[in-house]
């Protein structure tokens, strides 16, 4: 018995010329985090993270004109240094969201370089979602995100 | 920062004239879900469960008329004899699922008596799903369920 889901995909990959340890350390530890995971000139003031399964990724995130978005979810999975899956479809394990938007499923692995390949992938409940992340700007944004992601971790 | 969420609960407490042990079984080994996960005259044909985070947890519902209802599904939370979370927001591990019904919690705890307080939760995403559920006979089918529960569970 096999049931499939189209998930609704969209996927960043990079090789980004940091060691994998530095990029796991930035995606992992807040005041890291704040430093790189909006575009700029968007900023995270704040974040928490509790890297278990159920565990609190909250971010709040601040724009150029003093905009406020707080943004809870929850860990579904971390497996140190090679993957994170997280969601907003909870506030707090297992709490429903007001919506369940997307799942992001980030992994990291060596590349030959010495660098690292990262993937990043957002997995959506809806086809209208999956079209709305990608109208406001995925690969753009999540492209900018991931350089600043990278000079930081090349910084550490 | 808090943010909470309403989650649109409907709940579902008895005490349980059998041991917390036996009750957990009959959560937790397919061939026994099998017996009483639905109220007759549905019933379950088959059941996979794997009782971990991100574990499958499949029923494949059958009706008296010859209705095949599979059901697919997670493992949110499994704390052995007390507490078991799952959900039908994900297909498998961390896939999103057509639709986000629901949030299933259910707690063991030791009653006075020898027996089970069990309690069981349905969280939603939606109140609309929630007075659903609960026109589908929420209160009347987990409540018929429980009682198929409870005789098993006493008679192992």
């Amino acid at each position: 018995m096999s049931i499939s889901s189209p998930a609704y995909p969209l996927l960043l990959e990079r090789t980004l010329a940091a060691p994998r340890a530095a990029v796991w350390r930035c995606w992992t530890e807040p005041e890291l985090l704040c430093q790189w995971f909006c575009p700029k000139p968007w900023g995270v003031s704040h974040a928490e993270m509790e890297l278990f399964p159920g565990g609190r990724f909250f971010t709040h995130m601040v724009g150029p004109n003093g905009e406020q978005v707080p943004n809870p979810g929850v860990f579904l999975k971390v497996e140190a240094g090679r993957q994170l899956v997280f969601t907003d479809a909870f506030v707090s394990a297992w709490v429903p969201s007001a919506k369940p938007f997307m799942v992001g499923d980030i992994s990291f692995a060596d590349s030959a370089d010495g660098g690292t390949h990262y993937i990043a992938r957002a997995l959506h409940w809806t086809e209208s979602d999956q079209k709305q992340h990608e109208a406001m700007g995925f690969h753009q944004g999540w492209g900018a995100a991931a350089m600043q992601l990278e000079a930081l971790a090349a910084s550490l």
